[in-house]
């Protein structure tokens, strides 16, 4: 290609490819046990309710599901997540949430609406990757905000806020990506006081909240948003069907304040004009047929079982070489390698070791805006049975 | 909501909520006959045929179609894509082309990849209304190139692109929205020509090259490529489902040089991470059942048919108030009041006395970027049987 034809944005010079991306390469290898997807199990899906959802669409609805639709969502559907929000304690009316491709989407509307290049935004160290680039895609520039096992550490965030009047922070407050960390309710209820005595926007992204393990998280920032008087306006909580229904529908929803939420669908009328109303109305006879509260209890026990297997087996075969908390709930086990005992303590020499031995993780550094952690990893459980597990974990072990 | 904590990005400065959707409210008016959509007719979409497709995906490729796929797009569509490019002797191998969210996310894509604030780009007077807000959104300064009944003029096209060094230049050429006019072939060669002479990017949009009355039209400009040497290098397709197949689906692609593609790509993991899979994998399953060309004709008989009734009707009823070019495929016809004998030839105000007489079309002058022509004015036959379209001129014919 000629390079004269053919010249781009500047926006393009503030992202990369992802460093992960020549890591997922490598697990074509044969045989290889990998910890390091950030998908669902596919074998989850309720299929069957799936079928029946999409047949009811096309039978009572063809019309609804064949044609374009309206850029703020279908409204049957708009109509059964405002009921399954409800369900978690999130009171939002129909037309205060917006159907997105995916919360993905959700992100990509935030940066367009709300970054102009040189703003900044406060996200958590370390944070979901694409969230990163998305926003950097905008101009943004990202400041990170420390967490601990029990999510972000609020002290500091305040002192952030404070010091850069960043445009939103972006938390995922309940079994984060890639932290596998859940935030305190004293902990939300201050991150809904420092947004109200700021006027600083919080973002609540929850992709994960209802793949909780032995008991439900904490009510989200939008469920406790009631009991802190104006954080309400200060509040953007992104949902998804992509762990609990399907990632192959491609839908998720935003709930905003109203002219955001305005501003967001005028921009997706120029992103994508609505989401795939084919998709949207098999989610709306899905969730009309009441097949998710059986759906999501399978999904956590078999969840619940492999993250439980991993954990015991990292603590008996890695011992004192690595360092978690083990999660409550969501897809993913975040480590900390020590170096007990002179074990190797960088997490980029580990993934390279442990691919030659025949199993997979991401490394974590790249999850970090800045200050990256080299010993950091991130392991996700969700897509192995009880039995690759164990000898995933023996091959972490012989690899160590 | 306070106005301190949504604080928004420059960048919406430049757009406004879209002129035409203040007259889309006034539809909902009892009775009214609409030549005002720019939508398929959903009637006309192969119930059964998607029905099946779904089911034989869901039964075939379960995993594909729930799940995460590429973002590049599901590779058993991309090569259905591919197959139905040459077809309509476009030569594009699968990784040639990725899938979108619709043709809408191409344009974004491209918006995103390409244009820096204060960009020209150039585009036809008049052209498709979400095109010239979605490139605004990125900043991007519009020039406009004038058409008439046979699509862009060429020579000044050359002249403005001399002139503004534009990033690219994007042309509806067939059966244009709102223009219905066509490019002749010797006028796409040429463009071809002015792409390799000033290493000019074209972006060839689509959509509706497959909805023809009599005869096919000239080919593509990417079938065209082939003959002039360079210029495939200097070209973008964009190919979409929404008016052939169902624009429920939300389905597009894009083809263009091996760079830009892997940029999109990039920014399209971003956007949206993928095209719902659940939508791609119906829409392969249904190419690859091979009911397409059975559907496109079916499609392309009541189309033709409803145009050449609106055509009659307006020449016949409206006599000299009105000219235009009977389009040869797509769902507009692009008129221009002349006045003649005391008759309105301010369109706006047509609309108004016609909204009054119980029909609506849409003022031509909120699609052009610069210098609108009032008198102008887009009808759409899509959508309205043959007696509809018979009363609605009558009820123009007694509104002029």
């Amino acid at each position: 290609m000629s390079a004269s034809a053919v010249r781009f944005a500047d926006r393009l010079n503030n992202v990369e490819t992802s460093a992960i991306r020549e890591l997922f390469k490598l697990l074509g290898k044969p045989g290889i046990i990998s910890f390091a997807g950030g998908f669902p199990d596919v074998g989850l899906v309720d299929v069957d309710g799936i079928r029946a959802a999409t047949l009811a669409a096309l039978e009572h609805e063809p019309a609804g599901a064949l044609q374009y639709g309206a850029t703020e969502g279908y409204a049957p559907l708009r109509e059964q997540l405002s009921a399954f929000m409800a369900a978690k304690g999130g009171q939002v009316a129909p037309n205060q949430l917006i159907v997105t491709t995916g919360s993905q989407q959700a992100l990509d509307l935030l940066g367009k609406t709300l970054v102009s290049p040189g703003d900044k935004v406060i996200v958590e160290g370390p944070t979901f990757l694409a969230t990163i680039q998305c926003f950097r895609l905008y101009g943004a520039e990202l400041v990170s905000a420390p967490i601990d096992g029990s999510g972000v550490d609020v002290e500091r965030l305040e002192q952030l806020i404070v010091e850069h009047r960043p445009k939103f922070v972006y938390l995922i407050p309940t079994f984060g990506n890639p932290s596998g960390a859940t935030l305190t309710l004293e902990r939300r209820k201050r991150v809904l006081e420092l947004a109200v005595k700021h006027q600083t926007l919080i973002v609540e992204d929850d992709p994960y909240g209802d793949l909780w393990f032995d008991a439900p998280p904490p009510p989200s920032l939008l469920a406790l948003s009631d009991q802190v008087p104006g954080s309400r306006d200060c509040l953007v909580h992104c949902g998804s069907l992509s762990k609990t229904l399907s990632a192959g529908l491609r839908l998720g929803w935003m709930i905003a304040p109203d002219e955001l939420l305005a501003k967001a669908v005028m921009c997706k009328q120029f992103s994508d004009a609505n989401s795939s109303t084919f998709a949207q109305a098999t989610a709306a006879q899905y969730l009309k047929a009441g097949r998710m509260a059986a759906n999501l209890e399978r999904a956590r026990a078999v969840y619940a079982e492999r993250a439980r297997t991993l954990c015991q087996g990292l603590r008996e075969q890695l011992g004192d070489a690595i360092e978690f908390v083990a999660p409550q709930g969501g897809l993913f086990v975040w480590a900390r390698l020590t170096g007990a005992g002179g074990k190797v303590a960088d997490a980029a020499e580990f993934s390279r070791r442990a691919i030659e031995a025949g199993v997979a993780f991401v490394p974590g550094a790249p999850f970090y805006c800045e200050q990256p952690d080299a010993s950091t990893l991130r392991l996700s459980f969700a897509t192995s049975d009880l039995d690759k597990i164990r000898d995933g974990v023996a091959r972490l072990a012989a690899a160590l």
